[in-house]
């Protein structure tokens, strides 16, 4: 549970580390999991001396064709609404940021409606909403490419403004289902698994997004290759997430990862590029049943399990100063040395 | 999990609650545990709308007699070498503090050494280390009164200058041994499963600490009442640690307790008044083996699940930014009325 699964790219540096936190004034180990944060950030920054700088928590947001079936509990008007909220600050993640220190960037990947501008409001929008996935393709494979490529750019773009972690969720009426559809094709997750309430559907709700999904899964028997699968189901906020957690190496970014969604993009971006995965931290699973499953898939341990499953990246602000506090016990604490304690038993 | 496991003590404030969190602009429920937290919280200020101010993060010091026998990896004089550690800014605590906004207050409780003065340095000295439990008891009955009273009138002190959240932990060489005596006198955990490594002791220390626990245990067969026990193991950071829970309801202050420690001290408390219960919120589950046992002797479901060990409030302050986030989702989202948001599927 305590160290990270993988062996780090760069064992020299995780000697060096790790010889740094055994010499901060605490028993070697006690801070547990703050301490393979601490070595995964170093990775990551390809530094002994890691900093986070200008944290973002970025909100992706589109619309879902498919919801013409009834399968969410809201309407999908919800999701320009939401996105409104959140630029009004009144949405659960807008007050988080605030409270938490995060800079909010909601990104119009793909919403229905039209968006008016906001200084907190990036318009990547690829398509107003994907299509119905039960009847065809939600997408085009050059629709998939291009929302791919706008999440990079704006990845790229942050950390040329100097923003090196990312806290990472999205919005959208509808996208547990194409995550549902994701997770079952591309992770192997039997549909009664991955495939949940949601946002609060009742009992016939979930049989009637259970009968949607198995008709849209057969629809597209022979989809298995990642870009394949989400322009088979979806959605746009989906495959921008995937195309910002592919630039993640190149810019040496940290991501925290909200829920079930979120899992899904990391899902096809990780499978695209398995380098990705060293720069993901899980922050929590979601009360969503499919997500625990899709975390295995992953082979991702989370940091919180707090019965979240509100979306718009909360989950992943509430783990960020748990990170923060990991590199703050690095760079700030002091050595046995420069304290003066002792360390292990006098004789 | 998501829901507080005792009824309310104000049903009526919690419906009135109830009513504010399902008007907020998110799914009912989908910020679990926050609601639950937002509950505790209303209840503990008996308020709809609750706020947190001037929270600190205090830190009780005290040493152990019985620490002659070899029951720790580290010397009795850590204890003062690490407040001083926690007074320069340089330990895990003060880190943490700085980094979430909380004031650290460290009290001498009973540290052997004598203190120089600071101002986040309170003189509550009870005596100089307790006795070794082996022999006698740590302390009189009337040490251990005062040990108690003094916490209470810290926290009436805090309580009187505006503060009511506290993040509560400690610093004592050798203090889980004392806490495997009470969890196991007044929790009835076995001494094979409350006697852990605390700050990281080899196998050898930990038979040797098994040994010398077991005898502990032996020479006080019949102390039971959870003054007497306290009397008995010590130590007087725990009982000052009880003593400060003791305030809790007559200040209607919020609680954040850190690990094994502060659980023993709960232990304590909650069976001195069974209301103090409702003011605690168990920070984390630690990697002392005892801690989930005293957990659940305790009824209690800790936030965080991270492998910690070190103590010192760390754990308790880490899981503050998820008290504080709850407090501010309760008082600063907006209602679907407000935000223009539709709740619930559309005709």
């Amino acid at each position: 549970m305590l160290r990270p699964a993988r062996p780090p790219a760069d064992a020299a540096l995780a000697h060096e580390v790790q010889r740094r936190l055994d010499r901060l004034t605490k028993p070697p180990g006690s801070l547990g999991v703050l301490e393979s944060l601490v070595h995964q950030l170093a990775q990551v920054q390809r530094s002994t001396h890691p900093r986070l700088r200008a944290p973002h928590a970025v909100v992706f947001a589109g619309d879902h064709g498919a919801t013409l079936h009834g399968i969410s509990a809201y309407p999908s008007a919800v999701t320009a609404q939401m996105v409104a909220n959140f630029l009004a600050g009144g949405a659960a993640i807008a007050v988080f940021a605030r409270t938490l220190g995060l800079e909010l960037l909601v990104v119009d990947a793909g919403v229905a409606a039209p968006l008016p501008p906001h200084p907190r409001l990036r318009d990547a929008k690829v398509r107003a909403g994907t299509r119905d996935y039960v009847t065809g393709p939600a997408l085009t494979r050059e629709e998939c490419a291009l929302a791919l490529g706008r999440g990079g750019e704006l990845v790229d773009e942050l950390a040329g403004h100097g923003c090196n972690a990312l806290v990472l969720g999205e919005m959208g009426i509808g996208n547990t289902a194409s995550s549902a559809l994701l997770a079952h094709r591309l992770a192997g997750v039997p549909l009664e698994v991955a495939v949940g309430r949601g946002a609060g559907l009742d009992d016939a709700g979930l049989t009637r997004k259970r009968e949607v999904l198995a008709r849209a899964a057969a629809r597209a028997p022979n989809a298995r290759e990642p870009l394949d699968v989400l322009a088979e189901f979806g959605g746009l906020e989906i495959a921008m997430l995937a195309g910002a957690l592919l630039a993640l190496p190149r810019t040496r970014t940290l991501a925290l990862l909200d829920g079930y969604i979120v899992g899904a993009a990391a899902l096809v971006a990780t499978r695209l590029d398995p380098a990705v995965a060293a720069h993901c931290v899980y922050a929590h699973v979601s009360a969503e049943p499919g997500h625990r499953a899709l975390l295995d898939a992953l082979d991702a341990r989370p940091l919180l399990d707090l019965g979240l499953r509100l979306g718009e990246a909360s989950g992943a602000a509430l783990a960020w100063p748990l990170v923060l506090a990991a590199e703050r016990m690095l760079n700030e604490m002091a050595t046995f040395e420069s304290a003066g304690v002792a360390d292990r038993a006098a004789p």
